[in-house]
């Protein structure tokens, strides 16, 4: 049974008698429905009555409202108000843009505005490399989304799209001290979002594509990346993929496997899946089986469109057909990036010796973990409440944070790759175990280890 | 001779003897070629010689260099570095993004990101205004320019523009806590403009068009207008009409005349010329005489674009022809808003008495200011360096600051009206004289007059 968390968090203002009993008369009703307090604070004390802010976790809007009727069935009790916290937090947005330098007076307008200012915009015109030293461009990343994948919900559109943009800026900064700017663009037409990038980017040093759909984020990534002169990164893609080859690079140090022995099923031929497969055949594992709702992805199938076509090309040495239960079968790794509850304990049973599931799908895994670990020695999903949490903050502040610092033009496999061994290396050899094959999201070391990584990595190759 | 400036300072590191006679003499070096010292910094200090940092004041770079030379011939100095220090402001960009949101742990994560977030973004599908309450669409503004008329310099593209909205975007947060954002787009072609900012505005609550040059600017603003549900204003139009139009109120009445009596030349009748004809037709005036290249703009003049025969049939009560000199005679008011030097006081002198001479163009005026005072009964420029400065910066942060507080949807005239209103009102009857018709722009109840009158105005037309 799921755990009430604190993404769906409420605040209830009730009156109540002010007896001795009143706090654990409160919390035992709370229990009873289960519900979690969280916090108990008296915002008001008189002779007879108290006024208190109850905070506590639900699972869902009714969950909330069974708490709240539980409440006011309390003798003497009387709800006032309740507060969804997680909209609190949103309430106004997120973001500010703040000035970092002085417009206290005449001497600082006339040297940051008018008429000083004028020297500078002359200056970018007779050398616009300029841009990157004085402008917000060193620093600045646009989030660009079409709104058409929003999370795990779908097609949600532009302002809708817009709160995850803003959590995804704020994490940017927190991480890795990147000023990222929310775009959220009205169209979901392939050349309008292509066109309207390359219209925005003299403002940024980079490009983070998000939430946008498969199969038209691929041409819209590959075009913009032959248009533009600074990095396109696709996080849905790229993001996860850094960090599934990073985890997976732990998690065969735990089995003590090389990649190059095993065989990997990845399921779901997505913007993540697909690049998942692409960053993984650098490291040459002994094969990669690519499955989808049409079962396992391979030359003979017919209908395949140019990303299957290339996927089919590259994996599959024995151009094998079948479900995703048969390419279970004997496989060393299992990647799931698709959809809730395909399969169960049984059938990771009919997996090679000591299998790594990584089952990915958000908000419900292709397996219950819980259920996985039976069977599996190592286990990882993209939940929060559960070990081995594969989480796309781990690489894209310090990725960007890497490109800016290196002022890159461009994303290389070999940054991919140097990020995913940053990421891994992150969790050296006495703290590596099944249950700690990536580093927390909030270990401070791991997104300065990243940038690292991919700035040496941009030097090695100058034509990035 | 113009004065050495801010917008123009350089700090010289130098080695200098430490006799008691150094400072004196570098002070006699500087002022000899004509810099302004404002700073003496002594960084170091050894027995046989200091390091000085001297930060003063120049006009242009050959300037610096002249007070760069003087310095070096001193006995015993030695120049080691000449900072600008106008560009070390710019330096790394003028903007940061930060988050208004604590990200400390997994429950910060939980409600401002995922698994929070999509609560928030549902209700926003299901509710599309909600986006003006859960997002930083309530609060931010895009400052969108093609970089086709940075300041007074022309042409010089979208990168190059970026300082300047850099600038803007400051000024925005400074004076009215709005978060501007630069939006520097690279095209000049006025569908594809259109388009770009139809396809950004999901995030933005309104859009403030600049440095566009015209009359492309103006089927843009227009075109905006009719396309999306948010404020859309040009300031280089009506941020400037707005202040004239204030300023000149406060000017007729340090002259005792009424508007309905005045006859009103103005000069250059781009973005800003226009605007302001359009402003002040609502004011009645006896008759406004519109200028440009090719003289008075009259009904029989061929070749007029569409702007200008709206002017045309608008203005120039007896449709007469003739060039400035002409039209200012006997006029009461002259706004320039053109080029520099056009007239002397001899042309001010045949003007009707006690004149007024807004000279706008920036940065040399159409007359010089000290010139037109020996005729005019008020002077106004564009010039920091002179009393009644004329700056966009009184309208705009208030303006938007009034229109994102209503929820505006779009600008009306009566809106612009009110804010000229507020302006001049700032000054009140004691302060008011032939110096001191516009506040200052560091006067901070300026914004938050013009932001209320702008709200009121919004208030009493729903439709707005």
């Amino acid at each position: 049974m799921p755990v009430p968390g604190p993404g769906y968090s409420i605040t209830i203002r009730l009156e109540a008698p002010p007896s001795a009993t009143a706090a654990g008369d409160i919390a035992s009703a709370v229990g009873r429905v289960g519900g979690v307090i969280t916090a108990f604070d008296v915002v008001e004390s008189h002779a007879d009555r108290i006024v208190v802010d109850v905070t506590c976790n639900a699972l869902s809007a009714n969950h909330a409202k069974d708490i709240t009727d539980a409440l006011e069935a309390l003798p003497g009790v009387a709800v006032r108000k309740v507060s969804d916290r997680t909209f609190l937090v949103h309430l106004g947005g997120k973001l500010e843009v703040s000035a970092k330098v002085a417009l206290r007076n005449r001497d600082d307008l006339s040297r940051a505005y008018t008429p000083g200012v004028a020297r500078v915009c002359q200056a970018i015109a007779a050398n616009p490399e300029d841009a990157r030293r004085l402008t917000i461009k060193r620093n600045t990343v646009a989030v660009v989304t079409d709104g058409s994948a929003v999370l795990g919900l779908g097609n949600l559109g532009p302002a809708a799209a817009l709160p995850v943009m803003e959590g995804k800026a704020a994490l940017f900064k927190k991480f890795a001290g990147v000023d990222a700017w929310p775009v959220c663009l009205d169209t979901q037409d392939t050349e309008e979002i292509i066109r309207a990038v390359e219209l925005i980017a003299p403002v940024y040093g980079g490009i983070n594509l998000e939430d946008i759909a498969a199969p038209r984020c691929f041409e819209i990534e590959r075009r913009l990346r032959q248009k533009l002169n600074i990095p396109v990164f696709h996080d849905d893609q790229h993001g996860t993929a850094i960090v599934v080859v990073g985890a997976l690079r732990n998690a065969l140090r735990v089995v003590g496997k090389s990649i190059e022995d095993c065989r990997v099923v990845v399921c779901g031929v997505g913007a993540a899946g697909s690049a998942i497969i692409r960053l993984l055949l650098h490291k040459n594992p002994a094969d990669v089986l690519a499955v989808d709702v049409d079962g396992i992805v391979h030359n003979d199938r017919p209908g395949l469109d140019e990303n299957l076509g290339w996927i089919a090309a590259h994996t599959n040495r024995d151009n094998r057909s079948g479900t995703l239960r048969e390419a279970l079968v004997g496989a060393d790794v299992f990647i799931g990036v698709s959809a809730p509850n395909l399969f169960g304990a049984e059938q990771v049973a009919t997996m090679a010796p000591d299998p790594i599931v990584f089952a990915l799908a958000n908000p419900d895994p292709e397996i219950d973990p819980i259920e996985a670990q039976q069977h599996a020695a190592v286990v990882a999903t993209g939940r929060s409440d559960f070990p081995n949490q594969i989480n796309n903050v781990l690489a894209f502040p310090g990725f960007f944070r890497g490109l800016l610092d290196a002022h890159a033009h461009s994303i290389t496999d070999a940054m991919l790759l140097a990020a995913a061994n940053a990421i891994a290396d992150v969790v050296d050899g006495e703290r590596l175990n099944a249950s700690f094959v990536v580093p927390s999201v909030f270990d401070s070391a791991v997104a300065p280890a990243v940038a690292e990584a991919v700035r040496r990595a941009a030097e090695r190759d100058p034509g990035a």
